[in-house]
């Protein structure tokens, strides 16, 4: 397992390394489920989830703000009735860096379905 | 307390009425604390809440959510680290009703100081 | 609203004043709604509260996880799938206090049905 | 993964299938994490969590609701300022399942440290 992204840990960025290239951005996004996008500008990935209610909703939020706290890396969260959008940057370098990514990818772990 | 916005309870809002217009909206909008702001186009009032760590904004999160919970008006709300936007319409007819501005001083109670 | 026990807030509570005794603990019960009950010591007090289903459970803990927050004072909690136990108490003077009683009228006022 | 407890999901428990026996459940005990005790009785699970305040410990209940939500097997919680507690067992058949211990291991995936 600890060579999936989901199965990796946020490493400390306080900046003074480079961002992702959107070249190497677009290299890891195949290991993210499919609803992940990159922004236009290459900077930050974000996916929208849909619920059913209210209650599934603040449910994901929640779980989601857990893993802000265990990976000390915290995404823009938008949510409403029934949906919830997730934004993914790293502002420390102003761009996207691996921890996006193994966030995005412990975000859909949240939600896998049984085998 | 009945007379106050905080004191009372959204109706259901099912469509079919006028939304408010932007003079009726400027009129409520003193009833709430000053981070509400009146979107340009008279349609959704909206506030920031600032706070000192990603505890304080999500615990602020899930109590909003209780008020959306009790009074079945759901607002869209953005947070991040420090940091909770909060933006009240009301769908079904386009606009803002009194509700959203019932909701918000429910959100302003939340935070009220000590007298 | 002042003069309420939920319009009040908690006062900071590092021991050193006297537990309420049994007889002003009763002279306060009646303030709060009827399913708070005194513990048979007259230490705490402690009510049950029950929903649909575990979406209402959880959004109500986070709802008076608010309130604890607000005060700086907390609660045990206890909950399942459709039911949540919360007692007050004053673990730095060994008993009840007036903080216990404020804090359990605001919990009653996340409930408080419409008028 | 699939062969982990964590990496299982909670089957639908309608009761009509015999409980864990104990000696059954003490042979499944060591796949968790230190901190899960088996009841006297042999017919539930329990482990005590410590956390550095209450933002930590309201986090991680939201945490194993998000496990409740989606195994549909929900535990009893108790918690308090620094510390919570977690019980699993199976009430349709009146004792343990394998269903508990699938999701206490998924407990302990939310708290597992870096490699």
């Amino acid at each position: 397992m600890e060579f999936t992204l989901a199965g990796r840990r946020c490493k400390p960025c306080e900046g003074g390394v480079p961002a992702l290239t959107e070249a190497q951005a677009r290299e890891l996004l195949p290991q993210l489920d499919a609803h992940w996008k990159l922004a236009p500008d290459g900077k930050s990935i974000q996916a929208q989830f849909n619920f059913r209610n209210y209650w599934q909703t603040t449910a994901f939020v929640n779980a989601v703000a857990w893993i802000a706290h265990q990976e000390d890396h915290h995404p823009d969260i938008t949510f409403g009735y029934k949906t919830c959008t997730i934004t993914y940057n790293t502002h420390a370098i102003g761009g996207l860096s691996d921890n996006d990514f193994i966030c995005a990818a412990k975000v859909d772990a949240l939600l896998r379905r049984p085998e």
